[in-house]
């Protein structure tokens, strides 16, 4: 079409066995648009898993690797790591190297970590080695601030080697900071900004349970917090990411993480829980200029909550107030977004980027 | 900044009087990110107005000229037109092309009409001019289905000018098409799409009132309607490009506008209605596949109307149910979306685009 869109603009070309972006003129798109982006999984946990299988249903996209170093999945075919009937001639392998030397990948989505630190070897090999890459480590999304150094090696390696990397999911990269940034786009002024993600840890798989404390007892639930064992990665990511890009220099930013008691007694399918224990965490972060709390950001993941929901307050010209009932599903959900953010990621800059600097994504066939 | 956004990264150089966009690199953004954005404001009817009064609070951008060819406003300085105490220094000018020739502008921001067919010559002037153009003008959103020749032409023209030219607003460009659209971003299938924006008109303005009937008689109502005097404009845009970027290929849309009547008195400030009058809109646009719908956006526009607000319904999985209170006021957000469009679109590739095709725009100070 000749309105080409955000993904039809930018592609890549291999040369040389490493990857430069250019512009393409309209003209010459077309060819580029039928070929399919080859796709390299790195990370066969639960949201790996359901990534790859949601990639096997896109006509644009085409796995051409995996990888993943358990002893359960490497040398496995592909096909029986993610369960389905059929082997996809793919051995998952624990050598990520090697195959990016045999293999010209155009993107590499990886599910393998959230704390930048033990990943950062990781997207090294993935970018020196010439291949965008796509990450659900929550402390990627917006890396600037926390991880200042490590930001300005990918950065600077990525712009070398002419990839783009980005980090993203459902939260952070969608529910608590660019859907709140985005709403602020019709507002002539912005005051504060507040967040609530309300989700029912009773309905989610058993590691989200346990690692929103589910089960413990306040003891020792504190215990973890105080050694980073407990807490949602990425929150104050968002929080930093929406003070930014709205142009907030903070004063501050607190933290509070507490646990929610059960005040009688609560099943799931994998816990007895009695009055006492924790059902699971409030996580809050909150962003300050002098005394008043400009960011706001409360994300409650507990056994049984009330009405959970995503809710989004915009205190500004014209103010804002939306919720989403049930709010937004979180392991699909972050698997959808990898997935859909792929064809923006292809198309853009190279370097390290935000949800901000790319043409928002969203489903396609 | 090292992590460069998307209004940094490509900017304009005016070079022998035209515009070359080309990108840039890292080190070189800093420079001319402190740049003043050069605006000309096209219209200063109410939208414009709203418009100018907030590019004036933008640090990142200045007013360099500003046209209207209505007697009351050309040869007036802007600051009295715009009904500030102070003058700008500005004056409002009924000679859009001596102003192009003589004021080196990077955007102008056109809020003169709604159909192509009447802003064609306009837009081709500021194209032609080289300079990039955002518009208000609801057909020109998605213009590639109902206005194909047109969006061609000024396509054509502006890759050629090196400008890039983006519709935009409240609805359509944000809220029965943009929000919805990037809501399918965290979705792994998207089955149906449904939208509600239901407006109390009897709080809006004179001019939006008559718009949408308030105080014909549904005869009367129903002749304007076949005369196509009225209706949203954009509407069937809207669900077009929703259609397009989800990929799907409608069999065919359906169209209905009828009037919503007064079952007991009602007043506003501008109309004393009695029953039976009509108290303003409804319309509705659906796209089928086969009998099914699966795109439909519902709009009521009417004095009194209860529970106003806007919602989305996106069936699929996950399915997301999302509600605006009270929903995104009109005016004051489609001057806001305007403006936080600038930069984005100054940064854009050249060419016709959409909203779409660049990062979604958010506030800045």
């Amino acid at each position: 079409m000749f309105h080409s869109g955000g993904e039809e603009r930018g592609r890549c070309y291999r040369h040389n066995n490493s990857l430069y972006k250019m512009f393409v003129k309209a003209g010459d798109s077309k060819k580029m648009v039928d070929e399919k982006i080859k796709v390299i999984h790195y990370g066969l946990g639960p949201i790996g898993v359901e990534t790859a299988k949601l990639v096997l249903s896109k006509k644009n996209l085409q796995i051409v690797g995996a990888v993943d170093i358990s002893e359960d999945k490497a040398g496995r075919d592909l096909g029986a790591v993610l369960g389905l009937d059929d082997t996809l001639g793919i051995v998952v392998t624990d050598r990520a190297q090697d195959l990016f030397s045999s293999e010209s990948a155009d993107i590499v989505i990886h599910t393998a970590g959230s704390r930048i630190m033990t990943i950062y070897s990781q997207l090294e090999e993935i970018i020196g080695s010439g291949i965008n890459v796509i990450s659900s480590s929550e402390e990627l999304s917006f890396p600037f601030t926390a991880n200042e150094a490590s930001a300005k090696g990918l950065d600077a390696a990525a712009r070398e080697s002419g990839v783009t990397v980005l980090g993203t999911g459902v939260n952070p990269g969608f529910i608590m900071d660019a859907l709140p940034l985005y709403l602020t786009g019709v507002c002539k002024d912005v005051t504060t900004v507040r967040v609530e993600r309300y989700v029912d840890a009773g309905t989610r798989r058993l590691p989200l349970q346990r690692k929103v404390g589910a089960g413990l007892s306040p003891h020792v639930f504190r215990e973890r917090v105080s050694q980073k064992m407990l807490g949602h990665v990425g929150l104050v990511e968002s929080l930093q990411f929406v003070a930014h890009y709205l142009g907030i220099s903070l004063d501050r930013i607190e933290e509070t993480i507490d646990p929610v008691v059960a005040e009688q007694a609560v099943k799931t399918d994998y816990f007895d829980l009695n009055p006492g224990d924790v059902l699971g965490i409030k996580h809050i972060a909150q962003g300050f200029l002098g005394t008043s709390v400009i960011i706001s950001l409360d994300l409650r993941m507990y056994v049984g909550a009330d009405d959970p929901h995503d809710a989004i307050f915009i205190e500004g010209n014209p103010s804002i107030s939306l919720k989403v009932e049930g709010g937004v599903a979180g392991d699909q959900a972050t698997a959808a977004i990898l997935v859909n953010s792929v064809p923006g990621v292809v198309a853009a800059r190279p370097g390290l980027v935000t949800v901000k600097d790319l043409p928002a994504p969203h489903f396609y066939r």
